[in-house]
């Protein structure tokens, strides 16, 4: 799809991040704001009368429960599946295509789940009612990158000249994939890949960088960049998603990944720490300090994805 | 039940394809007729303040949902088990009759699929709300049957007079038991079956026909039918139901039940393929022939239970 | 937490049985009282807006299916986790902390059920929101205890001055301990404990009964207390969560804790028999004498669970 078109016309479907334009963000995180700005249950039922279907091809109840309450907060409604896979499963066999031409009459609209690179790619293709990605495999997961981008906005009120560090395994990551593809649409922006050799970022990523004028480099420790810059994007290590050998290697060096106490003191006061969520031990924070550091804005930013995710079903929904 | 009764009094529970009696099959028909053509979010919310529980036993992801889709667009809720072997687990081992009287308190009705044959109609006789059988084991699974002659009716105006095939694994295959029930209604309707030795009809189904003098015969590929039939009807073959040494035996034949673009070419431009889908490998066709062919009917029929699904659900709701 | 406080204002979360005063709980059985003398879709929307999210880390189908009838009829709506363990599962292993920090956004409400012992007072530690014990391991399970009672109110009139006994596995079984707390706060009450050696009633209990000066005394077979007493509260042997050297032990014993027909007949006219459900073979009545018998009030009990639970989200969720 081009950018040009997009800019002109509305969203059909969700797919990846960088189907979203500067001008649509603007507007998507504007309705956001307004959502945001009154209580819960006293947003207006603006896609009343509407079925949401949730496909969760592998289990993801955070993701899917946000979703879910962002579409009954609107005044709609959702459908289900924990356990989308017994569409998929060996025994019955049913392709992505077959099941997407039979789930777009019971829905409006489908968020999927899979764990195959291009599946909601696949299932947008043939849908008669907007698909939106929400993870494919390796691939992206672009509402994710929605409500980073979000939080980044309402916590700087801009996005252009900050400078951004990304920490973890950047490799079979796909937040920081769809994260990158967003600010390649953004002026002055840095960043800075904090990996081991074996999660490093991946090279069509860094191109897409350097077509859109972002500068990046590489690091192999957190404590080289906590001082200089001012989002420290933190992710997990998906150890379902990983190499036993890949993940003997990590061991060693796992320290170098993680912020604690101590090292949060490099951390700028008006720098802000983001992590996708859920985090183990790459975030050794206690409690109290995670409660009242204003830096910590990861519980916000998935508050965030509540209100993200509510301004694009309105969008996609309301035509 | 007798069919007497059942002409004269609204249904309580639906529990086997023979309690619908043409009377009520007209009246469903017209009501999903009516919901189908309006958009999904005018329709009246004729069952609002209502709740339809949903156990499912074993995984049935695309009847779920259409049955919660049905319920939710006419303006009620829905309380849903993905898994309710949990009810009845060797651990807790409750009784289905245990189970429906605590249920039928949470919910207006309930509608249940189980691995035993009997179960749902073990459950309406103590049900204090309506009992929808959604397939149990072996036995039926009516709504699938009314879905498919509503589908029938919808695209030839009538039942009466059609030639139906019916191929694949007609033994342990519920679907096509079911719609036989129903066939049994009509007038000058034929039957072929199509399936290999093992696969075969069984004998109840044919004394059945022969009582309601519906002609029967037997074919073993589904060539020596295509250009002589009204409808197709395609099933999978049930891997997980049938015996390893059966489904060994399938495989050297396999291929004699199979509709690909070859053999299409033998099918009547005015019949019609169904299918109550998930299919696999029995339907061998391209998307964009999926798509485009007139006799292709199956996505229009998985379309077609939503419709048919309110009609039964307003009409057990609603009294 | 005081039980003088609660006297005062309203509760913020249900953790324990102790926290409900007989203030509230007449309060409760009243509001519960008024849902139940009116068609349940007709029920006025009190909770209308509000989502209540259900983190279920082990399965519990009918109480969670209680539940969210209630939260529906009240007007609310729900998300649901059949399978919340994927939060803390192994590999990705997120604290309960980690999630109700985030699930508190996406709902009004969450309802716990866990597998360990504390977990929901950890979580209503942190919630913004209104947390609810569905049960936390061998800790407590606080509204089974208020159904339970609500029941006894109902077919009583009255609390006070009633003979109780308790009967199965009064070690592991978290609704006699959360029900004793609360007999705790009425007078002229008796309990006598009825269970094999094995599975005695633990002394904390014992102990708190005497400080709230509670007759209690130990049988080790049913029929030594049915003609003595006024509420015989059955309990499942639940295996899976007993060692199977009990389990052993249990066999040679079991016949002493069932009821049948045979010593039904000791039970006095006016006892009621209640049991929180599932129960396997320690009841082991006909159908028919369970549908007849007005001293069977189990099934009563669990429908008077969906009333006593919808008080109890009316009153966490107005304010």
């Amino acid at each position: 799809m081009s950018e040009r078109k997009q800019h002109l016309e509305r969203l059909q479907h969700l797919v990846e991040s960088q189907q979203l334009s500067k001008t649509l963000l603007s507007e998507l995180f504007s309705n956001a704001d307004g959502f945001q700005n009154q209580p819960v249950d006293k947003i207006p039922p603006l896609v009343r009368g509407k079925v949401m279907a949730t496909l969760f091809y592998e289990p993801s109840t955070r993701t899917r429960m946000s979703f879910e309450s962002a579409m009954l907060r609107l005044g709609g409604q959702v459908i289900t599946s924990e356990n989308a896979r017994d569409f998929s499963s060996a025994i019955k066999g049913e392709t992505i295509e077959d099941t997407i031409r039979i789930v777009d009459d019971y829905a409006d609209c489908v968020v999927i789940r899979h764990y195959e690179e291009g599946a909601a790619a696949r299932a947008a293709k043939l849908s008669k009612v907007p698909v939106i990605n929400a993870g494919d495999g390796k691939g992206q997961h672009p509402t994710q990158a929605l409500l980073d981008l979000y939080t980044v906005q309402r916590e700087f009120g801009h996005v252009d000249g900050l400078r951004f560090a990304m920490v973890g395994d950047l490799a079979s990551g796909r937040t920081v994939r769809s994260l990158c593809y967003l600010l390649g649409k953004f002026k002055d922006v840095s960043v800075t890949f904090v990996a081991p050799d074996i999660f490093r970022m991946k090279e069509d990523i860094k191109e897409y960088l350097d077509r859109h004028k972002i500068r990046w480099d590489e690091k192999s420790a957190i404590n080289q960049v906590l001082g200089d810059v001012d989002v420290i994007y933190l992710t997990r290590v998906q150890k379902e998603r990983i190499k036993p050998e890949d993940l003997k290697a990590y061991q060693p060096v796992k320290d170098n990944f993680i912020l604690n106490q101590e090292n949060l003191q490099l951390v700028r006061p008006e720098a802000r720490i983001l992590h996708p969520l859920p985090k183990v031990d790459e975030i050794a924070l206690p409690v109290e300090v995670e409660n009242k550091d204003p830096r910590v804005a990861y519980f916000r930013q998935a508050s965030n994805g509540l209100y993200a995710r509510m301004a694009l079903l309105e969008h996609l929904l309301n035509k």
